[in-house]
């Protein structure tokens, strides 16, 4: 009997927002020629069957179990390269934003396993794209900020203070439970009236978008019970989309 | 003989960053199926293979030619559905992020013309990541922005300042012939020692990196005379890439 060691490597890929014909090509050509396949809960399902022989480990919280630590997936990582040869770690969105991949990356080097990354669609410009809303417009807005709405300990992100006082788009990613907070923030900073948008279950087929001001959001969200995971987008390119925005997806105030 | 009329439909498709294989399935099933592809000159002509029945229209700027405005574009998109049927506009990195494709959007929707967005792979994000620069990591950097260095008339962008003082990973974009001034700005804001990193042609082989400080980057890029396109990232994201960078794109200071 003989054994083939492969050679340990390992593949970081974004696997978008959902929809996984936003996968890249680079990315579909990875997990085909995977070995093992790690891969999250935001990530849609369907990939995996383009390996159909590749050992298949999630990786991410399912309800009622615990989910593996970050270590804890460290090493698993490793260990898989090391036992099965290419490991392709499959992430929701880009592996760079707010996923953790650079983490990943330094584990890896520790065991000199080669690691190469391809980049994904991060939900954090796409998400408000596929609900008309261009992150940045001439003579609207000339920048973006992608932040994440709270610091480990709970609380908000203080930044978002301060980006209130600027006047690009503002993207708040998992931040649904602090919207009143935030858009708190906007009203002392004397905008009221600024655009918010918040895009529910982005690029899926239960996409919903409502659109309001600093003012009034927070409480046409709590109205329409909107469910988690929630993009904000803050900014007046969220007005230029509701002008012309006739599109199914979208709910224009509540009524 | 007889005339097939096609109906008149338009796809955004964003290109991405430069290697063909980071164009996203959906894209790429897109211009399979265009009739017309209308191109800029940051994508790769290589996607154009997958079209070899398509008109093909080049509207970017060459050397030595002048360049289409946006209005002229707009038109163009228009006028070759309704006389071709599927159009796909193709732009480098994503439509939405400086790549004006929302007032292409809004110049289709006054004929009534049905359009699709389909969003691609970012540079902002990308290019920083193919350097092996995340631009956000636990404990140094909870949010990023992305700006252009220039307003319209020429002019430092003033936001770039605001941003000086926040915590975040900044990424400027088309800014290298104000690298000068913006490293000026963060020393002026007390921050002569934060990492700044230009990489020269992202994503392409002649990627080229040079890492520094507020203080020394300026000097670093002309002595090493970098050349445009390249995009500047500012940001302790920068240096934890440093620490463990080998890479042969990476080069590490001057010498």
């Amino acid at each position: 009997m003989e054994t083939i060691i492969k050679e340990p490597k390992i593949t970081l890929v974004g696997a978008g927002p959902g929809d996984p014909e936003l996968l890249t090509i680079k990315g579909l050509k990875a997990i085909q020629k995977a070995d093992v396949i790690l891969y999250d809960a935001l990530v849609n399902e369907e990939l995996l069957d383009e390996a159909p022989d590749a050992k298949i480990i999630f990786v991410g919280k399912r309800r009622g179990q615990k989910a593996l630590t970050q270590k804890e997936i460290n090493s698993l990582i490793v260990d898989s390269a090391l036992k099965y040869g290419h490991v392709v770690r499959l992430k929701g969105g880009d592996s760079f934003v707010f996923g953790r991949g650079f983490e990943e990356i330094q584990f890896i080097q520790l065991f000199g396993i080669p690691v190469d990354v391809i980049p994904g669609i991060s939900s954090s410009i796409a998400v408000p794209a596929l609900a008309n809303i261009p992150v940045t417009h001439r003579g609207v807005s000339n920048h973006f900020t992608v932040i994440t709405a709270t610091l480990s300990d709970g609380s908000l992100n203080p930044e978002i203070d301060k980006l209130a006082s600027l006047n690009g788009t503002v993207v708040v990613l998992m931040g649904l439970n602090k919207l009143d907070e935030i858009a708190s923030l906007y009203a002392k900073a004397g905008k009221e009236k600024i655009p918010f948008a918040v895009i529910s279950n982005g690029s899926l087929t239960s996409q919903r978008t409502v659109i309001g001001t600093a003012k009034s959001i927070s409480k046409q969200v709590n109205l329409l019970r909107i469910p988690a995971p929630a993009t904000i987008v803050v900014g007046e390119v969220v007005a230029i989309s509701e002008i012309q925005n006739h599109s199914k997806n979208v709910t224009l105030n509540y009524n």
